[in-house]
């Protein structure tokens, strides 16, 4: 059904080749610390075909976990789409749910979740992509001021609600998370993470 | 080492028996649908004997899960402490990084965390522990007003962000999160959690 270890010639063939080299140095080396160019190495391929096949490194690793979009892609049109919105924080909110609910993505970050709270390369590897892809989209977006630090810190802290809005709705499936609207969750949610972003914080020093 | 199968003479074998019988009992049944009638049954003894070593169902699940506290007590006691505080929001996240942080209960936490995460029933198992024991006593200590179900959305808002600070710090370890301090932690997110309880928010209908 698969292709045959050590099938080479065909394209599938070739970006299976990737895809599960691909994986082996994420998992190894993080999402920062794996590169094409080893990705390529790996798979006995040349990196520019690498390229050609997945575009960015974002676009591998989505292809690698099965995810059927790229995150930063989807979440920056949506983003932009909500920028002058009057309610950004809500707007992040219900782009969030939609997203995580949709049919192929929920099974998918479960998988995600659920490997990194069991194995501490996995949760290197989501931590990197979490603070590279999703966080620094969010960052740059929405525009946020302040030095280097406070972004980190100020997207950090919509990081840390965010996550747990997924927790309890489509993990622990706490009720009443799990029974509220995506509408009322980012009435709810919203203003916590426009404060996060761009309120009155004490930082750290 | 440990009691062999079948020993229910000494105090030790009874009590590990009872653990045993807890454990498959929560672990089948959730929290909620547990008994001390049933897990004295399964175990072999009089329900009276399991109320006079364990005391409430929520000490049995502690013993059985291994938690060095019984976190209702200790919560109820910390939050009293903190009541008439200028900035209950602050103390609550105190409290709870303070409560994950010391050494026993730190992998405590993480392996109910990492059980709810890959098994069903062990999640339903925490859902119902947390709503039942910690969001109730949430709840209660702090005498928040309303329906039923505005109380119940307002402290499982806490939970959402709590839940999300605990993996962002303690799984993921973000970066930002996992370098600030308690107190810097408790300055940002106590507000968020004080505007959960009390503040205007829009409930679902």
């Amino acid at each position: 059904m698969t292709g045959r270890v050590g099938r080479r010639a065909g394209e599938s063939g070739t970006s299976e080749a990737i895809l599960e080299a691909a994986r082996t140095q994420f998992a190894e080396h993080g999402y920062r610390g794996a590169t094409i160019r080893a990705i390529a190495g790996k798979a006995g391929v040349d990196p520019a075909l690498v390229h050609h096949f997945y575009g960015t490194k974002e676009a591998l690793f989505a292809a690698a976990m099965q995810l059927p979009i790229v995150p930063s892609q989807v979440l920056t049109a949506a983003l932009e789409a909500g920028r002058d919105a009057p309610a950004l924080g809500e707007h992040i909110v219900r782009t969030a749910l939609t997203l995580w609910e949709s049919p192929g993505l929920k099974d998918t970050f479960l998988g995600l979740f659920k490997s990194a709270t069991t194995s501490e390369s996995a949760a290197v590897m989501l931590r990197e992509f979490l603070a590279e892809s999703i966080l620094g989209t969010i960052a740059r977006v929405t525009g946020i001021g302040g030095s280097s630090a406070e972004v980190q810190y100020r997207v950090a802290l919509v990081a840390s609600q965010m996550i747990g809005l997924a927790v309890a709705r489509l993990v622990l499936k706490l009720p009443a998370i799990a029974d509220a609207s995506i509408d009322e969750l980012a009435a709810s949610i919203g203003p916590t993470l426009e404060r996060y972003l761009s309120g009155e914080i004490v930082l750290p020093e």
